[in-house]
């Protein structure tokens, strides 16, 4: 589409986050529950000592996901995951979900009764309810709506914003397997696209396409924490990759960060699949996304109290702002990062 | 696409309610805070003694609106204020919303502008602030999801359930007019389709247009209700239309009902456009729906604190079940009321 058209800027040339920049900005919020809007991964909703937490993603065919490679029951099941992540992502326990639908008529009853299975797993595994949603036509394909709701302790809540300089940055998991896992089915699309007969080659990589399909939200981190008796000084979850999520936290405290490459915990399967498509195993684990795993910040004090917690990695630190957000190499070497990760409006 | 296909079962066959009671029949609601889910205006969540409503739509271009006659403007305002009504219809106040866009290639970044002016307007109106969303691309057109949240006491909220014999039913407004707009919408689109140089005819159907165009929902007659200390034992918005919505009412109370046709409220514009287009007036108010008035039960006792409020017409009353769902013709004949609403899916 032509964008030198008077009055028809392109999206792309903004970008999600600046669009969403735009519109939002002259969003005062009046109300007193309105505790925190646009921002963060969850909106903070104020009645008494609990917050409700309240997150939405609209998960579109043909962008978020394909059918030839995603079954619908693993499509329900992430589709719910992936906002559960966004309320844990805030310290806080999700508990109930919408979930909205719009489809086309080449979706039969049958079908939707898979997603829905996929939908009711995940509400059976993360222990939330389904209380409501809309279901309607669609002129082509499938899309679906979530919208999760949860609650904290409004001392316990953790926003973006709260890093500072000497915190330590944690991950809760490795990262890039969910990105390879998508690289797979790509190629397998490809393959089975030029030749119909041919069988998929997928039977030994079980981890990095269930890490891409059948994604799981970390809803143990929150009782570690609670546990050790920490609140980390900030958090947010892993959806368009580790740089970019950093960087979001970086912005919304003020701060820089940087990232020791050799820290970055990766799978195996993952780094010897990276090695198999030629990319760099680093670079699928900074710009990949998609592996929901929570990033943290800890005060310096709290280190002793992470250390033994089960499957968090410390993997760098934040610092000043101007000292920027970088990556220190194994060689010895600091690159300044760049997000690369997930924006929808470039795949127009 | 064939239903004769095993496996098959072409959602039109169902409806929308009956799918959607289909897929969620298995869910059970496991957490204490899951006060209510599927099945009225607004689901329930219970923190102390005042209790969140949650309430959510989807909008499909080609199906929910026509932007050959929908002024982006006007379509985020009524994106908002449908939801707002599900609120309303639950005796409560709306303080949040959330809105989730996709859309095409073709909406430059001045007509999301657009869009937006129109959902700010709505937040300024109903004093409600935008905390959250999701904004994506999409393979073809633009699809809106808004999720409101609100509160209401719980001594005050209004289920669709508790209606019952002898109790009087009132609508807020008048009705058809909304159905009608979009008539006379439809008839100019498809002049203008056949020959564009056509000036429309709109200039004297500012109400009906309106009505259908920039909707608003009755966030008065909450307060019009605490001060005359009543609280309705059934209530629901009109959406679907007067005889469909009636048909919830019924249906989740256990009882039947008859409305007296000469005491259905219709705008005289709306009557006059009926008879134009060929159409029985009253049809058009039992079936047209969209007119998002309110449709409430009260109890017999209550008659005197409901005779002089603004705006409230008495149209009939609750019956037992097995008297059934009917309406009295100003001619004295007793006749089934049929619900011919809308189900998105019947127009695939």
């Amino acid at each position: 589409m032509a964008d030198t058209e008077p009055g028809f800027t392109d999206v792309n040339k903004l970008g999600e986050f600046k669009l969403i920049e735009r519109l939002t900005k002259d969003f005062k919020l009046k109300n007193k529950s309105s505790k925190f809007g646009i921002g963060d991964d969850s909106a903070v909703i104020a009645h008494g000592d609990t917050h409700m937490l309240v997150s939405t993603d609209l998960l579109v065919e043909g962008i978020h996901f394909d059918l030839i490679y995603s079954p619908l029951k693993h499509l329900g099941y992430k589709a719910v995951v992936v906002n559960l992540s966004d309320i844990y992502a805030m310290n806080g326990t999700p508990e109930q979900i919408t979930v909205s639908l719009a489809l086309s008529s080449k979706f039969s009853v049958e079908a939707l009764d898979e997603l829905y299975e996929g939908i009711k797993e995940a509400c059976r595994i993360y222990n939330v309810d389904l209380v409501g949603g809309d279901t309607t036509s669609s002129p082509r394909g499938l899309t679906i709506s979530v919208t999760a709701i949860g609650t904290v302790d409004k001392d316990k809540i953790c926003y973006r914003s709260g890093a500072k300089p000497g915190d330590i940055l944690c991950i809760s998991g490795d990262l890039g397997a969910a990105y390879l896992g998508l690289q797979i089915l790509e190629r397998e699309k490809q393959l089975y696209l030029s030749n119909p007969g041919i069988q998929p080659e997928l039977e030994n990589q079980k981890y990095l396409l269930e890490r891409q399909l059948k994604p799981e939200a970390r809803k143990d981190i929150k009782d570690y924490l609670a546990e050790a008796g920490l609140v980390p000084t900030s958090m947010i979850d892993i959806s368009d990759g580790l740089a970019s999520d950093l960087m979001h936290i970086c912005k919304a405290s003020d701060v820089g960060a940087f990232i020791e490459e050799a820290k970055i915990p990766i799978n195996q399967d993952a780094q010897l699949m990276a090695i198999k498509f030629q990319m760099d195993p680093i670079t699928t684990a900074l710009n990949g996304g998609e592996d929901y795993e929570l990033l943290f910040s800890i005060k310096e004090e709290d280190l002793e109290k992470i250390r033994l917690m089960p499957s968090v990695y410390i993997i760098g630190e934040i610092v000043k702002k101007k000292d920027g957000i970088t990556l220190h190499t194994s060689g010895g070497n600091v690159h300044a990062l760049k997000a690369q990760g997930w924006d929808h409006f470039d795949e127009d």
